[in-house]
């Protein structure tokens, strides 16, 4: 028996409202088969980075043939497009404001300089890379909602995805999209400069430097802070470590504490490995 | 193949206790090939008219057939009925005390009165709905306790339908259920007096003004302020803007902000159309 | 047909974060079939007793074969063990560190001493529970994150176990594990010494005084206070009243109030029967 198709949410819609189980809904009516995972709702409102970024750590575990829905939207209801994106046997759904550079390989995206915080670019897409702009209304509910695309556009092009749709019936193909930058620390005169790319629930500052790229024996400045080399677990750290998180990337933590708060440091700030 | 059964939760329940999941462990033993929906479990504790909006905006995505259980329920433990009702193709299970409103036609749940902000009434059921009190123990779990219904009552009846079950055998059929008044303003000499229903994850101030009763180039009073006009996207507007939300209710928002604050207005209070 | 395997999930990683995301992803990967139920990750991080209480609550309401991870996990990375234990016809997977508590039955785990606020100890198991080490690597995720081992080795734990694996497939037979006190209050010579198990969301004191163990016409102690016998219903109490919850324990509750506030009490706080 073949699997049941899956197909995950990422949003900043929360969890109070019903918008997550609208789209739920729109789901289960256009594919019943389908199971939905959510990555996660609480992306803070229209922060398309940590949107980005979450899916970028998440959507691997899932096998192929997954459908990754990602709304972070500030620019819902304009003329931006909404995309569809096939790459490396995933489907990828959402606008076209980078929430779905998790899709493209990092020499597609590029790389941000030093001194820049992840803002988008267009980029051009390889040809192992197929994109549509979704604009087939057949294939959207009836009556659309300028506010939500969520439940009208993007549910339903997952479901018809996640039912062996073909992609492009969903709308002309593009050659170009929008995309963050890779989440990759750039190199500089005075060395490594990370930024943090994330504040998990534990307070944990997930940056942009990727294990791989460390010198031997790393010294990290942030918040006024020198931390020497890297710790190997949570708990072997007095006062805060420098730990290679569950994605590859350095984390800043503070064993029952939490880094956020002992630095005083978030998202987009600067961490250097001299 | 049959779809899987389809049941969805709404209720106060939180997500930081294990009282769904045990909701989720009852439905599992009984319909073993039900699928569960989250709607919401962040309705404020005890806020009937939260629940029953909630629900209402999200139902109808769901296909014929769903099970749709609410529970919020101040009175748990009392001597408040339960109820099972079927109507238009869909079944809903909770409290009898307004929370399942969004099970019944504007017809029958009739209007408010200028000022009144939905306090729940007694209503005749029309043919077309059937509905019975929840009474059957032999289809509730074997210890009942008297704080827990969601998973005594309500998880084992709305088991109990999505596997198939007829409605009758949960207990008598009642000809008459609590509502609230269908959620639309009213017609007042000084214009359409508006009352806020839901203050969503953004902050919009989500009205029970209905688009379809909007006037020409209607001007909105809320809070102090006037809007004039409806605008089509978040991001049009600068300040508040008033826009027709996804469930076709006026939304009164901030782009990039959060019109509650701004305007320090919550549920219940009133917005007018002049 | 058979119902598809179920596993429920417990941990401290929030909603916020796509950790949980990451772990269901590699349980749909590795079996399919498995259906997903999340009992709650908003435990307090690291907050070891909140888990296996929360845990405690909600297994039984599970069909047999069911398999519990819960993570709450202070020591990730660290030499302690981790555990799949199979006892009363379900599976439960995790560190040992007393998370797991729920799988045993209360003779294994003992009784907490007066004063003693549930401190782990080492237990031994008797015949009925076979307990192994993970230990087996080939039952693992191939590259092994230090600090995520909800994801590398307790979900594929999880779905292996699910997909019909033998438990003793993933490491040897380990004869003692660690496990809190059982949830029981204490007999003294002054009376009965409760404690508080857990804060809900309702503000609601669970204690770990149980119904069964309580006298005829019992008065409670508790932050100042003295509550006289047992309510039926949170509706029925004026001020804070004692109910015997939805687990058997009692609980201190306000009616449309947090108890929790109007006594200044939280986790682990005394509460006397006298």
């Amino acid at each position: 028996m073949a699997a049941d198709p899956l197909i995950t949410l990422t949003t900043d819609f929360g969890l109070s409202d019903a918008y997550v189980g609208a789209m739920k809904g729109v789901i289960a009516t256009m594919c019943p088969a389908a199971r939905v995972v959510d990555l996660t709702h609480d992306v803070e409102p229209q922060n398309v980075l940590t949107g980005a970024f979450l899916l970028e750590t998440a959507w691997r575990y899932f096998p192929a043939g997954t459908v990754h829905v990602a709304v972070v939207d500030p620019g819902v209801g304009t003329a931006r497009r909404r995309l569809a994106i096939s790459a490396d046997g995933h489907n990828f759904v959402g606008p076209d404001n980078g929430v779905l550079s998790a899709a493209l390989a990092d020499e597609t995206r590029g790389t941000r300089a030093p001194g820049e915080v992840y803002e988008r670019r267009t980029v051009r897409l390889p040809n192992s890379v197929t994109a549509v702009s979704i604009d087939n209304e057949v294939l959207m509910r009836p009556s659309l909602s300028a506010t939500f695309e969520g439940r009208d556009v993007f549910a339903p092009a997952a479901a018809y995805l996640a039912g062996g749709g073909a992609i492009g019936e969903l709308g002309p193909v593009v050659d170009a999209v929008e995309a963050l930058p890779a989440f990759r620390a750039v190199a500089t005169l005075a060395g490594i400069e990370g930024r943090i790319l994330h504040v998990d629930r534990f307070g944990n500052l997930i940056t942009d430097i990727r294990a791989a790229d460390l010198p031997d024996a790393p010294v990290f400045r942030a918040g006024g802070r020198t931390i020497e080399g890297i710790s190997h677990t949570y708990e072997s750290s007095n006062g805060i470590a420098a730990i290679v998180g569950s994605s590859g990337f350095v984390e800043l933590a503070q064993s029952r504490g939490q880094a956020s708060q002992v630095l005083g440091l978030g998202q987009g700030d600067r961490v250097r490995v001299i």
